[in-house]
């Protein structure tokens, strides 16, 4: 299907954040799994909630486009697969428990920063495209990475230094 | 070989960053050669310049490294090696071309934004490491990904508008 304008990239954009959000609730029980410090479980655990609820709003959206136009399987967003891929490989390196702990921090918030852009840009062409009620919808979720990733940079002043004395 | 402190964490994400601007090297040109917008193929064209450069940067911190510490082809970075995939298949596609040029963008700050990621962590790292002239090597990367996230902003501002319209 040819991409005839703004509105048509819109679709691609958000099917292709689906995939990455299913990908990244399937990936992140073994990265908290893998995790020692307890802050850290935690924060990546709230974040796993708080995933499952950021599909939802894009199941809000994709329900007012309607079933036509949308695939929501329709697509596998390869930018956050690779990143997981990333991250998995990772947690099976032998490592100190502290810098297992810093690494993930590291590899969560590259997610974290694909979710930005991707959301900053959804958010965007909502609003171009006259939907200031999915502009707020897409908005709240890019709020909430920006703070999960700023949430993680804050563990990372104790972890890193945890890391660097292992 | 087993990650013990901080300092092996920083090795591994440098050889990581180092293979992920390699890519970028590789796939910009492609990305260049499809976009339409002058100012856009500017500011593309412009920042391969900037990688080139910036891969030096990397080597200048290998240098200091040795070695025995370092493979500079050891690792094959599987973020952006995923996201460029999926830039890939997104200029495979047809799309009118003010379309593409605003999915150049979107793809394009992808890339910026896992690159701001992991340059942040690696300067965090560097301090801590006690190596100040390091912080500050990549401290100059990192700001230069910011600022060309920032102009892929402002050059979607008018390229948003032409794709909506066409």
């Amino acid at each position: 299907m040819k991409l005839e304008s703004l509105h048509d990239l819109f679709v691609e954009e958000l099917e292709d954040l689906y995939s990455a959000e299913k990908l990244i609730i399937k990936a992140l029980p073994k990265m908290i799994e893998k995790t020692s410090a307890a802050d850290l479980k935690g924060a990546l655990t709230e974040h796993l909630e708080e995933t499952k609820v950021q599909v939802e709003r894009l199941d809000q959206i994709f329900d007012q486009l309607g079933g036509d136009e949308v695939d929501r399987k329709g697509r596998k967003c390869k930018g956050v697969e690779g990143i997981i891929k990333e991250n998995k490989n990772f947690l099976s390196e032998d490592a100190e428990p502290e810098v297992l702990d810093a690494g993930i921090i590291a590899g969560a918030q590259k997610i974290e920063h694909y979710e930005i852009a991707a959301y900053g840009t959804v958010r965007t062409y909502a609003t171009l495209l006259g939907h200031n009620d999915w502009t707020q919808i897409l908005e709240v979720t890019l709020e909430e990475e920006k703070q999960a990733d700023k949430k993680l940079t804050q563990l990372a002043e104790r972890i890193n230094v945890q890391a660097r004395a292992a």
